[in-house]
């Protein structure tokens, strides 16, 4: 069940149903709240059309995606009360794309937020694996634990985690639930977001 | 002196002028090769405009920046035989961001390219403190080996090298005959690059 209104037909990410992650959407864009956030208030933001590549999407895709990009940016600054913004796309699996869908990461930050594991960039070993393991709860499973699916390419394609405390294993999946509320709670604030 | 016909008045990136390596514009967006690549083809996009965060761009910014984005980066992939592109852009200075100027990178990347020094995701500490040189050298002077300036936040701020081998201090600077060559190459590149 989608915290949208007006959305009935399932949202695909990759070939997963993620109706209820899902806070907001335009005819050409979706965004929704993560599985296993680097940090509070990591998202994601997606074409509707399901294509693996940026210079797939067509340019009023394009320009939806990343306008759509810097909306939400805005309001997750704001709500998580960030400072800064990491915007990412892995464009292609040879970047570390796992699901082959176009989406570019969001993740709010703070000063000094990550120098318990090493600095401001260690947000990028951070998101290393991450959507292998999205794949892996939304195919079947909604715990998370003993699910299987995905592209099989998880942890494998010359991926690495270098800090084993904080690596992606020892990050716990959240529940259907934990995500839903979020994503009510980030629809609520889409409403108060100026359009430019 | 730009590689570009009809580019008289200096190009910005941050506080430096930057013409000589600027290979592309548009009324509203510019695209620069690098100081020091990442890995060859790594170049960034900046709007024309110098503010330094994404919210800062108006929405016609916004659209130009990621079209000009999406435009060069198929040309980029396509001219340094690529398979996928890591497109990123550290939106402020508590995510990373060390010219004050909005720029995303762009990075064409090949199946096992950096295999030797850890894997795919190797490039994200390749990223960390490329900027502070870039400053470093744009600032006074044309070799970078002697030149101090930029926004004084350099390798500072919470950054780390894990590779030494090849961390930032290894990758040599280019010279600015180099640079311009490559801008004057990958000018040629965009002209045969179709416009959607």
């Amino acid at each position: 069940m989608s915290p949208l209104k007006g959305i009935t037909a399932p949202i695909y990410f990759g070939s997963f149903i993620v109706t209820p992650q899902v806070f907001y959407t335009t005819p050409l864009t979706f965004a929704l709240v993560n599985l296993k956030p680097i940090l509070p208030g990591h998202v994601l933001v997606s074409p509707r059309r399901v294509v693996p590549r940026v210079k797939d999407l067509t340019p009023a895709e394009t320009t939806d995606l990343f306008l759509t990009v810097r909306r939400i940016g805005r309001m997750i600054e704001r709500v998580y009360g960030a400072s800064s913004l990491n915007i990412a796309v892995q464009d292609g699996v040879d970047a570390g794309q796992s699901v082959p869908h176009v989406h570019a990461h969001i993740i709010p930050r703070k000063k000094a937020d990550l120098d318990h594991i090493g600095g401001t960039d260690a947000v990028y070993d951070l998101l290393d694996g991450d959507e292998g393991d999205l794949g892996r709860v939304f195919s079947g499973s909604s715990t998370g634990e003993d699910g299987e699916g995905g592209n099989g390419k998880g942890n494998g394609n010359g991926r690495r985690s270098r800090f084993p405390a904080v690596d992606n294993e020892a990050r716990k999946p959240r529940g259907e639930e934990e995500m839903s509320a979020e994503a009510e709670m980030l629809a609520r604030e889409m409403e108060n977001e100026p359009v430019d």
